[in-house]
């Protein structure tokens, strides 16, 4: 028996394996995790590696998916692709990669997807089938005798259960208008566009022949301050595109509970309703322009949100979303005709929102916690995802229990002087070191502001270099030319004028470093409260996801200084970008997913921190940096 | 124990029961059908009864369902009136009532539903629980606390669940965006309308505290020639108005095969399916009108037809219909929005029909055979449904086989110079006698053409006095001053111009006759064929109904007479008005019955007529007076 041995980079991992094993297979005893969600048949495309070193076979599918100058340059399909060589393989998983290359190159809020399956250990989400929740399928019934004469209709619907099982089938208006000639035209044979409602199949269009492309799907991430929408090929599961815009929201409050308030105000709740769809119609307009779709191919999307966002994007009143005893109007939605919001893709079109847990713990959670696989594993897991809102989910395949606490749009870039979303010309890392400061701002592009990985970044260099103390004021008496008073505060320079996009100084003053320090705290006393709750300690967690819109990266070990993180092992943590949109994806792109959404959000048992004392008190401790108790933080040395 | 009489009008049944015995046990005991939608609560207020003679204790109820003049009148519910002394009744069951008054007064198409539920032994159709398919249920959920913070719509949900049994629950959009509010003025007490899609309840409308008024239902029959549409009160079950129109598709074609080739010309399917709509809306507005009903209240629409009527309301292309295999697009149709096409009720409003069977085996049949209630009884029984098409069904509870043959319009008052539907004016019965015609009018109003009953009376008439022979032409060398010559064709006047509405003479011509007896010896070859095709003889059916759009009585001796209906004893024969639209409002006012409608029109067997050779030889034979077979009609004399 001949073993070949395969080095994957980047991870840099190499593991040998029997000749003739496919390279998906072989990076999966790796540990490698590998979008793969036609379950390695070769028909979604989007296990993508390239070949760096050695030789492969050609596989008959390598045109379908490749270009000529992508094929002389080594890519291949994991799935199709056996072992016959010693080789060295770069991973390019599609959705990982496009987004990455987007996020870069279009300098648009994206999420690091490629983290999140790249790098955890025990890890990511379960294996999901490809089954999007609208997709196409050709059949070919067979036509109709004297002695077999069925109505058109039944003999699809016969032709459906002989493909898909014994499932309750329904048809659309328009669909079956045109049904009659569709089927003949030519010979019986057609394809079906089918959208699931509950245990329902209902055929929304029909086309002659076999027409199995142009079916797209939307992912949908509602956040309080920002909508990030996901382009995905429903025939190949590939990510085709991604964008981010400012929630329009947010020129009517800052947080969610401002939004609730402004829909109380007459008209509100529509204006509020609007704006998000305007925001979605606009994510929609950018991303079939730059793949050229056309959006009457767009039949679905799936939208994570928190449970504010998903009333206010339906036009329910979420007034008793902030009384108490704090309920939501729904968790759980109906599906909606996107035409009836005022969506413009397909006139038949249809929206799928992710259910709630309740009033503070959102479908983003729940899609979350499914992408992060916490109800997949045995081990204890941790995800916190921190956006406008910071919310704790802790579990695993036994039990989930979750909380939520208000962070305030800091780490979003809102909040703060200069603070502004993670896009083009955003400072995401900085280090300051002599009286110098050297920062990276996406896109390599002049600097603009600071995102919340660089906010981050500043109050961990700031305390470090000992310009400002453990309750986040400036230290007194100090002399540095970056260090000014305007307006009666201190404020430290990051970038002058002349180095900025807008010939204005970048800075944080003292009001942002004590906005930054509640919302932090915040966020560590939810945690320390849900762990506390359950009786765990921080390593008792197998591993711990952050997700959130800080940027492209976040360093975990300034996170973990400021008190932002707990103290855990450096890599039980791993930083997973946008967990909600990801979790939209995968249910979008599989049935099974988006029904384990579902019995996700009801078997997840909420904590409600508003009315428990333990909380405000760990509030309280955590407003110093890292924290009132230093014993939390033993690997904090400053 | 003391015992007595009670004897019931019209039916002149008398019976004997014990003291205390409901009037309308009485009247099952008396073999009577009582209309008795609430199953005997005292709700529905559907069995009217006027005690004539002897003394009834007063109700409670009375004054829900009578004014005071009524009650000194002696009207009462039968199901709440128990039998005190020797009575003497009169059945006025409100939905036979009803519709008879209007059809009188009003002047319009109406069905003789009183005679069919109390003519038919052993007869009609099964008790179907009172359960609309739209229907308002007044529900008062628990408000939320702390414990239980379920979000309102699944305390609704609950709370539905406690009330209506296990079943998959949805709110529409519109429900939802206004539940938070409502459910909570005054204090969680909420009335919710549920419609029924299959296995699934949808609330489509919220309304705060009890208002379980305002829900009104039609049901519909979309004839070839003529349309039928009765406002129901889905409270109550009662039927408020009863109105038809002529089908405006008769511009496009006289017949169904007509239809379906115009619907093949550019734009014709459109015009056909617009013209269908503006005869539903054009009901619609006239009966809210006189029934001072808003329209908005009406939540739900349930239709029958024939298939390609069905198809044309919706909009389907019904070219295959007329092709060989004579394949339709569908049998079975989703339910649909109203709204999606163009019919002004409810905003969400439904409209469902009832299925078919097969291309020229409509849901007209199909709710015929349920109003009869074939498929409830273990002898077997017969249905036809003069229409247009002739369509017959003959079966038990055991298997029910049906056919069909184009009888073309003349016993719906088309396809003869003085033909008209069955409305004001039009002569429906008639005699000759000594050279003089006595007739009847609808409404007693001046004549103004002959509907379907009329004209068979004046057929058998013809005959009876030897003015036609058996081949219903005119004898030769006859001298009538009643009998001209007019175009080269004999006619005879049955009203001279001085006695019309419209100062012209109604009469018959040699073309009207050969018309009518095409139509009576395809509707009798049907029959014949059916009965044949199983082995049967006439009189081994139990009962055989007859509907059809004749009139408001048919004279069933004179239609056996001309060699329509089979030479069988008269008590076996009923005929019973519009069955269609009374399956219809069964299946509208009954969940169960509408799913037994889609059962019954899965289990109907389909025995196609035009490829049967036997059909067209009996054609041949039925085109005499009564048939060329005498044998066939022992008791036909002339």
């Amino acid at each position: 028996m001949t073993f070949f041995k395969i080095r994957f980079l980047p991870e840099e991992k190499t593991i040998a394996v029997e000749q003739g094993t496919t390279l998906a297979e072989a990076a999966r005893q790796a540990g490698i995790f590998i979008n793969n969600s036609c379950g390695g048949e070769g028909l979604c495309g989007s296990c993508r590696m390239r070949v760096l070193k050695g030789k492969t076979q050609t596989s008959a599918l390598d045109n379908v998916f490749f270009s000529d100058q992508e094929l002389k340059n080594g890519f291949c399909l994991a799935c199709q692709t056996p072992a016959e060589d010693n080789l060295e393989v770069e991973i390019t998983s599609a959705s990982g990669n496009t987004e990455a290359q987007i996020v870069m190159a279009e300098g648009t809020l994206g999420s690091n997807q490629a983290g999140l399956v790249a790098n955890t250990q025990p890890g990511p989400a379960a294996y999901y089938p490809f089954k999007p929740l609208a997709r196409k399928i050709a059949i070919q019934p067979s036509p109709p005798t004297l002695k077999d004469n069925l109505p058109d209709l039944e003999r699809i619907f016969r032709e459906l259960r002989h493909e898909l099982g014994w499932h309750s089938y329904d048809i659309s208006l328009p669909a079956l208008q045109g049904l009659a000639l569709k089927v003949r035209e030519p010979e019986w044979r057609l394809t079906a566009l089918l959208v699931k409602n509950k245990d329902q199949y209902r055929i929304q269009q029909i086309e002659p022949a076999n027409r199995i492309q142009g079916n797209y799907g939307i992912a949908l991430d509602i956040g309080t301050t920002t909508v990030v929408a996901q382009l995905v090929d429903l025939v190949t599961g590939r990510v085709l595109g991604v964008e981010g815009v400012l929630n329009l929201q947010t020129q009517y409050g800052e947080d969610v509970i401002a939004r609730i308030v402004y829909a109380g105000e007459k008209g509100g709740l529509d204006l509020l309703q609007q704006s998000m769809i305007t925001n979605i119609n606009q994510l929609i307009q950018t991303l079939t322009a730059s793949c050229r779709i056309n959006r009457e191919e767009i039949h679905i999307i799936v939208a994570a949100g928190n449970t504010t966002m998903s009333h206010l994007l339906l036009g329910i009143n979420p007034k008793f979303i902030r009384l108490e005893p704090y309920t939501p109007c729904a968790n759980i939605y109906p599906q909606i005709s996107a035409k009836d919001l005022g969506i413009q893709i397909n006139t038949q079109g249809i929206l799928e929102l992710i259910p709630n847990v309740a009033s503070y713990v959102g479908g983003d959670i729940v899609a979350g916690a499914l992408a992060c696989g916490l109800p997949d594993h045995t081990e204890v897991q941790g995800l916190i995802d921190i956006g406008t809102n910071g919310e704790i989910a802790i579990g695993n395949k036994e039990w989930l229990v979750c909380c939520s606490a208000s962070a305030g749009p800091a780490f979003e870039g809102g909040g703060t002087r200069c603070g502004m979303r993670a896009v083009k010309g955003a400072i995401e890392s900085l280090v300051i070191q002599n009286g110098q400061v050297a920062y990276k701002t996406i896109g390599n592009a002049k600097p603009r502001g600071l995102c919340g990985s660089g906010l981050i970044d500043c109050i961990y260099e700031l305390k470090k270099n000992n310009l400002i103390g453990a309750d986040a004021k400036f230290q007194r008496g100090l002399r540095d030319p970056r260090l000014l008073v305007q307006d009666q505060l201190p404020r430290y320079v990051l970038a002058w004028p002349d180095e900025t996009e807008e010939h204005k100084p970048i800075y944080v003053n003292e009001a942002d470093l004590a906005n930054l320090i509640k919302s932090k705290g915040a966020v560590f006393a939810a945690i320390k409260s849900l762990v506390d709750y359950l009786g765990l300690s921080f390593n008792q967690l197998e591993h711990f996801y952050v997700a959130g819109g800080f940027g492209n990266y976040l360093d975990i070990s300034k996170a973990i200084a400021i008190g932002l993180l707990p103290d855990m092992a450096r890599e039980k943590i791993s930083f997973v970008g946008n967990s909600s949109l990801t979790g939209a994806r995968l249910a979008l792109t599989s049935e099974m997913a988006f029904e384990r959404c579902s019995t996700l959000a009801k078997s997840i048992t909420h904590i409600e921190l508003s009315n428990y004392q333990p909380y405000m008190d760990e509030y309280i401790a955590a407003l110093f940096l890292p924290h009132t108790d230093r014993k939390l933080f033993p690997s904090v040395k400053y």
